[in-house]
């Protein structure tokens, strides 16, 4: 049976998705782990929270009349169970789990008893008696929280065959295509879960109804206190080139758009969200693969604004973008697309769960100060179990369950890894098995059956990149940022070698919060240095780094941070005055050694300080 | 006649301040022009947009039933007619003006009329019939406004002998005392209030409400959303030593804290304040007198999170800043506090008004970014009229209009000069008239009648300052960082020379958003480099200063910015890859001469990039 994965274009002008199904990653591998993890520990912990903090009951109130107590959590509190539907439905696909059945049983009971028969469903306008549909989206979430329905019932019918909850959103669906009043969300997210439910119902009023949305953007109807930028309403799609408003909003409809031209193909909307892309990726992203400077509004900063303390960086942000770049890897088939998936996965996404899968970053700063007060949500100094925004919990569990999906594509040439990882991949005339600790090593092993192109992306950080192929041909050489093509027989082996030497990285000189600091990186993984990595009485702020030293590896028996980093540098005294007279002098201190982690794994051993970006000595 | 200026303890255990009738400000000197322009149009600009915001209108019309149309505006816009009111009061002491005469009599007459029978008195409140008299105070802002309204009633009554509007404060007050539910209110303000009013009226139960209140905080029952510290209840005041939460109710509840100290001697508030004004001006303290380093929640940040680009340093916080500091000043008699007054003062409270007096910032960064998109009120690219949070722009009127009430103090030994400033000050048995072109020259001369000590605040950055005398003695050389003290005989003068050249500034190092960047001050006087003083092609961003180079003066008939600096340094070309491997590698540029301008001059020529802090070569 043929499993197909998220977003999955009737066109594919360069690459199409490898079905789930054609998929496996080794559970020994990082990305496999994260899959059984979230299988075992991070739905499970979504689905009681759920209930625990009152989203089913949302529903099952309005069963009586009139409806008992209050509508609980935020008023878009229904997208958490949606995004929860989702992740079991990509996992039913993977696995083949039944250990959910009745709790989908029981919300499809609910929901079918609780959606209204002209196909209405949202449990807070519902359950508000002074709400009336439609009448405030630029704040209900109402067509955000439908989106997501929809993105459920897609994986659960693509994952599981399930019929009632697409059933149920189609209702919804075929509701908001009949509906005269021109929508218009506040929050995009329906744009893109609209062109999904059209794949795979094939019906073509949930395309037009989601190209009439992205087409009625930019009028500037949204404002309210925030202004037209956080609701992306600012500018038509094609005008509005410069990444900006509330980054989780731009980065969804940017993914909308971009289906959107995958399916009606009008260049113009591929245009517009290349530059679009150009200002997220080239102007306003953090090195960990973060989006969004500003807690403010959650929001995107102007050019260059990329503070790592204040960084939101929000988890959510991260996997939009991450499903935004999938999308412009299979309208472009370029590698850039998928190395900014691969940062973005192993950094600020990595970073935003526990190694046992039950609590959470939702901002994602690259420093946390000596002193820091971790007492609010939004900046923690350590993960939390659950949020009163529950938004970003499930939207891993969802990611995480369909991240088989994102590794590799297809064509008529062969087969294309983009994500790295050990593993098995089936294309239509070639099978490649995957063997290698990547991201921690750097030898890449595939062993290929049957016959066809394999491609394999070589990161941009990989200079002196190799291949060794035996029963093959390679077609085009490793490049760093391109793919290395190899033309293989059956049983053909293809061993890539990519340099996992540790490097120093800078920033643009407009990066104003990062001037005069490096950061370590190694592979894909981006370093940091905890205060419980150094000495009694030396602060993370009084270390400078020696640019010139070399930095050693120590390779430690341990899951998470098998290869840590040995850096040299001095320890800087405190000083005692905010601003003084400036005085040239020399960066005196004393020496010292100290180990750098994957930033991913930061913030397992209490709160204390944390910096990526160290500055020089 | 004797008109006292703001805050006039009852205990002056150092200095007490000189009363607003014993000081007269040179009108050609900055200070002076600055209480011109506000009588001339900052009050009645504000005065204007208080009327057509429906400021007025929220109390008109609760005087007929039912209420026609609706409350406009924020539910605390009863503070803005409050605090330009309060203005008035201080400029008809100042002036003497009879000008609003009209206007005092309307509002009187409106707020007796619309005032409850048992003194309770709020438009939003009484107009809005969902809401409970102190039934939500975390947000309300009732108290804050009954504070501003006791603050206007005891300008008025100094200022100009009200007695009507002082009455209709005090009904108010004794509401506030006779109640009998233990009121805490979000935002501090009343604190400081009750205090004066009970110096202004001898009504000891104002002073035990404030007392109440000040030492009911800290039991975290003011939370919501923003969490305890925002709100100022996450500690006692005792042990709230660090500076945090929302900056402008920090700073408030300091001064009243502070006023309750000056009146009851209790040293353990004192010990608490002098710890909390530590963290605050040692650790979170922009260079230009600005507090809060963020747009969330308008907030302190962690120690040393200051960045220039994101600071949020509100007009109103560095206001209140400037108010504590002045109340700390008069419990310890030390230089420290009104060199922040000053700093303040000169820079972040200077920049946020146009050079016509009815423009302003709300919030005063310290770097504007090419591209900086200014569309949201928090962070315009200029001068904004009028805000829709309208706090600032009065707050600005009663600060000038008080302004020569800040300047000097008394005591049995003679005057003390604080604020420097051409004008005239009269003490009981000296009076002194200093000339000088201080902020942009260093010389002041006083002239003495009268004998007694004089003693003149020496900046902190004056080193090398001289003091030549003649018919007096020197009893205390000047100190930079204290005061110059000189016995007077009648006839006496006193020459202080400060250096005003011009230097260069740097922040501690764990102050990450401006390593290696230097600021330049010339005295007093932040200064910065706009855009528009580059040349064609080059852009703020490509500056890099040289620290070793001379920098020199140009002296421009301009009141605005007489005195402009040259700087060199070199333009680096601009990258195009956000991140890179890191080379040790030459500031290669080419050579470049920039003009600065005093950061309060900014943003007078258009939108434009800016910044203070200019990273070295």
């Amino acid at each position: 049976m043929i499993v197909s994965g998220p977003a999955v274009p009737r066109r594919a002008p360069y690459v199409a998705p490898l079905p789930l199904s054609a998929v496996r990653l080794d559970p020994a591998s990082l990305l496999g782990r994260w899959q059984e993890l979230n299988a075992a520990a991070t739905i499970p912990h979504c689905l009681e929270n759920i209930r625990r903090t009152g989203v089913i009951d949302n529903f099952s109130r309005l069963t009586e009349k009139p409806p008992p107590g209050k509508f609980r959590g935020f008023w878009f509190a229904d997208s958490d169970l949606y995004k929860t539907l989702e992740a079991i439905g990509w996992e039913i696909g993977r696995s083949g789990t039944d250990q959910w059945a009745d709790v989908l049983s029981e919300v499809a009971d609910l929901l079918e008893r609780v959606q209204e028969s002209d196909g209405y469903l949202n449990s807070y306008v519902q359950g508000s008696p002074d709400k009336e549909r439609f009448g405030d989206l630029i704040h209900s979430h109402e067509l955000y929280c439908a989106g997501h329905l929809m993105q459920a019932a897609v994986a659960l019918h693509r994952g599981g065959g399930d019929e009632r909850i697409l059933a149920i959103a189609r209702r919804v669906a075929d509701l908001i295509v009949k509906t005269d009043q021109p929508l218009l969300d506040g929050h995009p997210e329906v744009e893109t879960a609209l062109v999904e439910l059209y794949r795979e119902t094939g019906e073509e009023s949930y395309l037009r109804s989601a190209e009439a949305q992205i087409e009625r953007r930019g009028q500037r109807t949204l404002a309210g206190g925030f202004g037209p930028q956080y609701f992306q309403d600012h500018l038509p799609v094609r005008e509005a080139i410069e990444a900006i408003g509330h980054s989780v909003r731009q980065l969804y409809l940017a993914a909308g758009v971009t289906d959107l031209y995958l399916e009606n193909g009008d260049e113009s909307l591929l245009a517009a969200m290349e530059q679009l892309w150009d200002s997220a990726f080239g102007s306003k992203l953090y090195l960990t693969g973060g989006h969004g400077s500003r807690h403010r509004d959650e929001a995107y900063g102007d050019p260059y604004e990329l503070p790592p303390d204040r960084a939101y960086a929000e988890t959510c942000a991260s996997i939009a973008a991450l499903q935004w770049c999938w999308r412009m890897l299979l309208a472009t088939g370029q590698a850039r697309y998928a190395e900014e998936m691969e940062r973005a996965l192993l950094n600020a996404i990595a970073a935003s769960m526990t190694t046992d899968g039950t609590a959470f970053f939702y901002s994602n700063p690259l420093q946390l100060r000596t002193g820091h007060d971790g007492s609010s949500e939004d900046a923690p100094s350590e993960r939390l179990p659950w949020y009163d925004c529950a938004c970003c919990p499930p939207n891993l569990a969802r990611l995480l369950a369909s991240l088989h999906g994102y590794a590799a594509t297809t064509n008529a040439s062969g087969l294309q890894l983009h994500l790295l990882s050990a593993g098995t991949f089936t294309a239509e005339t070639l099978t490649a098995v995957v063997e290698t600790g990547y991201p921690f090593d750097g030898e890449v092993v595939v062993t290929v059956s049957g016959h066809g192109e394999l491609a394999i992306r070589v990161p941009g950080w990989a200079v002196g990149a190799s291949v060794a192929v035996t029963g093959g041909k390679v077609l085009a050489e490793p490049v760093p940022g391109d793919y290395v093509r190899v033309a293989c027989e059956d049983g053909a082996t293809v061993r890539l070698s990519l340099p996992m030497v540790p490097r120093l990285t800078r920033a643009d000189e407009r990066v104003d919060a990062v001037r005069g600091c490096l950061a370590v990186e190694r592979g894909p993984l981006v370093y940091c240095v905890e205060q419980a990595d150094l000495p009694a009485g030396v602060l993370v702020e009084q270390l400078r780094l020696d640019a010139a030293a070399p930095i050693t590896e120590e390779r430690v028996p341990d899951d998470l941070t098998p290869v840590r980093l040995r850096l040299t540098g001095i320890a800087r005294p405190l000083e005692t005055e905010l601003y003084k007279a400036y005085q040239p002098d020399a960066q005196a201190g004393t020496p010292i050694t100290v180990t750098a982690i994957p930033y991913h794994a930061w913030a397992n051993r209490g709160p204390g300080a944390m910096r990526v970006w160290l500055p020089t000595a």
